[in-house]
């Protein structure tokens, strides 16, 4: 693959996360693998696992930017543990890194790195997570799915430099 | 005032700001200060700016945690400029550092830190500012208030340890 | 005092620290807030606190810039407590929030602070504390002295914008 | 190669940097990535970039932990650019993430870098960069050589969790 061709996508979402969610978060990150992608995540449990799992299996390269001290902390399925130290402020290292962001349910972290990535001008993918509205006006910026496969592809195609 | 019970609050919103925000803004930090309280926010100008400047007007201590380099940057009613050179990584500072926040309008920064503040544990008073929901539950963890004063008073009452 | 004139100064140092070096930093910490000068620091024991304890001693204004999650953890002699949740990360906030920095003993947490600070050209007076070579030539940017009313007047005088 | 085996090594030094330095951290580059180490860094120019293009030319993975907040930044050797925003204190996780570091030349950055590391616990091998004393007593924590194959066995042999 041209190395200029390599896109940047973010995972993020519940820790833990349903079953449903699980599934979901697995097969966006074989996708993304399959396409050649390199997957982002926050490196814990839940939504952020299951996205490393499933580009694992497709030999993808996954990159988990963890809150604490320890790569000890990153789940098994992280190829490059990044150790920041700076706790919940690696959410927003999280969303830069990335082209476009793929969101699957999640809590209040997950909305924090929403808030992020639509204000720096990050495309977010939407599954199963946040809506909200300013000052009664609804905000339309995330893009829908309930796809994974759809989503990958979004997220791929919105993706720029 | 006994030191124990010195209340650290902060003010979160937009930039720039109506001028009907600016007012509530400036009678928010009017009021925090009457009553003792520290007032922590970005240090920038809109809502920030004005909250600092109410809270000068009584005699307050102002602290403005700067995203940037330089204390140059500060809004001129900041007493103490804390200069991080984060970026809006610094967002989650504002919000740590205080008991209970204010958040007034705002955009897709203060959403990111009305999220924390929740994720953290932390009280929001919003004034004319977001609403969310999760998969499409409505979220009704903010306190909501029209009245500048009513919004100091919850934020003093809520504030904790 | 005119606000114009208002000089923030970073006391850095060993936690823990030496009696001797408790006495220096106290002492800094009275002069400084003698002087109408604000004191930053990282809020916690050691150096920090001895400084702390002076300035608030002479009723001045004291800042603990936290490592941690918790206000709690910061010294009694801290008046604002920056929570930055971000680690030792906070020790570059402690250095860019102030036009000068007295570091007094200290370990290599310290002597990460002077590193950074002398790479943003803030100055550094240096009491008991490293000194350094890089590649055999020894680096004479510290100012040194015994003193902590001269450290002050040092670091007073060197602080600029 | 054993996933469970795979090293993650940082390369920090001067940006810019001397041709003999420049050949130095190619030269550490490309045999990290013989050895199938994961090369980290600062992901600028000077050492940073000279790492990277020897670990390159060797299929190794560079990942590049950037400062600002666009990955156009990055050398054009890094595979991995993590866009913190952050500025420099990225330094802390450039080295945090690493379980040994080589410094290379170098300036007041590096000099923080290798205290970051020190006070972490985690290996340095110093190359032609910073030695220093604390209140007299040098400081032998640095570990030296001049040979970058020597550089690059010492680290794998340092590396622990």
């Amino acid at each position: 693959m041209n190395k200029n061709k390599r896109k940047y996508i973010s995972v993020i979402g519940g820790y833990p996360c349903s079953p449903e969610e699980s599934l979901m978060a697995e097969t966006v990150g074989r996708e993304l693998a399959k396409q050649g992608a390199i997957l982002i995540c926050g490196g814990e449990g839940g939504v952020m696992e299951a996205a490393c799992k499933g580009a694992q299996a497709e030999g993808g390269i996954t990159i988990g930017i963890l809150p604490g001290d320890s790569r000890r902390t990153a789940n098994p399925y992280v190829m490059v543990p990044i150790v920041t130290g700076i706790g919940s402020a690696r959410n927003i290292i999280v969303v830069k890194s990335a082209q476009a962001v793929i969101a699957i349910g999640g809590g209040y972290g997950t909305l924090s790195e929403i808030s992020f990535a639509l204000k720096n001008g990050i495309p977010v993918i939407g599954m199963n997570t946040w809506n909200f509205s300013r000052k009664g006006e609804p905000d339309n910026s995330l893009v829908l799915t309930d796809n994974p496969v759809d989503a990958v592809n979004l997220a791929l195609e919105l993706a720029e430099y």
